[in-house]
């Protein structure tokens, strides 16, 4: 309060010192792991719920990905069922209501503006709660309507896919699609609490069981020998679907990821700097130049490989680390190349060209580029310029090792 | 780093502890105080989107209220002249965008998809500038748009109305309307800076001169005595647009809010506390019931005199204090009155009655009812619970006075 009221200063203008305002925001959620999350007996919903508030019922509606009804016909019975059995702790507002999975879904504003709206009409407050279970491009989707909808009303995570429940689930960010562009709306807004229910796992196609897997790949390469190292040697339980591994998986990915985003400085992304986007340049790249058909870990392990033969072949990334990376990718099941990868790759310019990737990922992220390189497993470093000739090697490398597969 | 990787655990789900994050984000940023914001030689802006880096211009976009063009018509003009008078710091990347001032453009979602296209096209990144120049309406819109492309691009918010510049300009949220509820959409998301320029404030109507100076009148009222009187002893010199006073009323109230925002710990109102929202519940109904006929300010200065009346009434705000309220809101020319109030005030439950404001505060807040009252001029009590019937008496009050004013 500098401005004295008695004395109005003779020049406004020079003594209107400019006000400087600082904000700081802290948010807290958990991460629980359960099995069973709607049996009845399974007070973890509810007490979550519940929070801090006992003197009413906590004013909650669900949203559900259609891809689990498949294989879990009578998830929302159960539900409801569920609810019915908590009424202290639980008002659920409306009918579960269920989502379109899948990424297409967040190419359609409609889908969003529903969601929103079902907020508005059954009255949810900002203390009020939106559940969402379902892939990650569901949690994307109805997180974005829930973080807009009263500035924010509460959003408990129920990931339901490896990928969801070892990476995006549990961070701080949700989108949908626009103008052509991945993720092109959205915000950072904290979940309030993430539940992540092992059987939901159980009912994934074998497809989508090991696509998750690369985003622990991801986040091990970069930050924890150990774990990679873990990982390459239970490559094949996981394929065989050992739940035990890949609950360990999950949670090793989930506190690496938790402790990026909150122990890094950066947990909205204000700066530059993005090392858990390691390898997703080209993955995001690939993802649209394929129409989607490849899944979101697939092409993320597509990019590892082509980030990681890069830095290999720019003299970053030691032969034998090179190769336990390809390898154990391989061994996981992953194709390391796709036609897309390659095509266009001697136009860098053309509309079809992977490289078109590296313009989006630096104008998405803002600022210079910034690209996360391996220097050895468990260590990375941040480049800001890239010679597009060694990435053009590295794409017919891995062209080459799609038509004839390295020996183990 | 719980989780021992070699000795996988026997019973995974009883082992598998929450994992709590913590997530803590601080924003910084500056109100500045100037005039001729676009002269040649006012470097201000300039050094605003210059910011930390110096080896490229800053990519940017202007919005720009069509308020402001009756009385600045060669605006745009001056602002491509000032950009270009700052190649090195400034590159403009598309034509300034006039958008519809007032609050109905909040109403229509096909201008936010409008701004936020022009982002993707003009490829703006996280790192680049969306400059909004308007009263609170454009502001609020604008942000929102800004908010949303990338999950947040840079906004320079340059309000021009007494309201925007002493309030809604300085602080952290953005909004548009939705499914008939003003400001149901939004985000929280602090600018990236603020610019209040002096020139603008001389264009504007009586009306919206005056209708400004409210929520400084409010801030006053729950937090500063000696600036309430400053306000009650000027407020001839307001009414006959003394702009040294002026500025200094904005000043303080900037400071006030800005104090508020950034040192109360609930930036982001995950509470139910909103003291800043004092008298604005029975204003946005009554902004609502009157069609927007009422400008922001004076649905403001009638809910202010309401819930100082009932405080009054309640036993809760001395006779002497009372009347200074009310006498300065009359001297500043507002009324205190208006047919809405009044129409249905004895049906709470009828779709037109000023009293579902109370319901939908609540819910828009979230949790319990919350409402600021005054103990003292300077001073306020948070309450919970309010009696209908005290309010009925006060609305019947304020009708009274509007029929035959008070002495002063």
């Amino acid at each position: 309060m500098n401005l004295s009221l008695s004395n109005p200063p003779q020049s406004l203008n020079a003594t209107l010192q400019p006000l400087q305002q600082s904000v700081t925001v802290q948010f807290n959620y958990a991460v629980h792991f359960t099995s069973g999350l709607f049996r009845l007996q399974n007070p973890l919903l509810a007490d979550v719920l519940q929070g801090q508030k006992s003197d009413h019922p906590a004013a909650a509606i669900v949203m559900i990905d259609s891809g689990l009804l498949p294989s879990d016909p009578y998830l929302l019975e159960q539900i409801v069922a569920y609810t019915d059995r908590y009424p202290d702790q639980i008002c659920l507002k409306a009918k579960p209501l269920v989502v379109v999975g899948g990424e297409a879904a967040k190419n359609d504003p409609e889908f969003v503006e529903q969601i929103q709206q079902l907020i508005s009409e059954v009255g949810l407050c900002r203390h009020s709660y939106v559940v969402a279970i379902g892939g990650g491009a569901v949690l994307d989707l109805v997180g974005y309507a829930a973080a807009t909808a009263h500035r924010g009303v509460r959003l408990v995570r129920v990931p339901t896919t490896v990928l969801a429940q070892d990476d995006s689930g549990v961070g701080v960010k949700n989108s949908v699609n626009a103008f052509g562009k991945k993720n092109f709306l959205g915000t950072f807004t904290p979940p309030y609490a993430v539940i992540n229910d092992s059987d939901f796992l159980m009912a994934l196609s074998q497809r989508d069981w090991i696509a998750g897997i690369v985003e622990a790949v991801k986040v091990a390469l970069i930050r924890d020998a150990h774990f990679f190292r873990f990982i390459e040697v239970n490559a094949r339980a996981l394929v065989n679907r050992d739940l035990s591994v890949m609950q360990q998986v999950i949670y090793r990915s989930c506190q690496h990821h938790l402790q990026h985003i909150g122990g890094y400085g950066d947990p909205f992304e204000m700066g530059s700097s993005r090392p858990l986007d390691f390898g997703h340049w080209a993955a995001h790249r690939l993802e649209y130049l394929t129409h989607y058909r490849l899944r979101h870990g697939e092409a993320v392990a597509i990019g590892i490989a082509l980030d990681s033969t890069y830095a290999h072949f720019a003299g970053l990334l030691p032969t034998t680390d090179w190769t336990r990376i390809l390898n154990t990718l391989l061994s996981l099941g992953f194709d390391l190349y796709v036609p897309e990868l390659g095509a266009f790759s001697d136009e860098p310019e053309h509309s079809q060209s992977i490289f078109r990737g590296l313009t989006e990922f630096r104008e998405h992220l803002g600022g210079e580029l910034t690209l996360m390189l391996l220097t050895n497993i468990g260590f990375g470093v941040e480049v800001h310029q890239v010679e597009v000739s060694v990435y053009q090697q590295a794409i017919a490398y891995l062209k080459a090792l799609s038509e004839k597969p390295v020996s183990q």
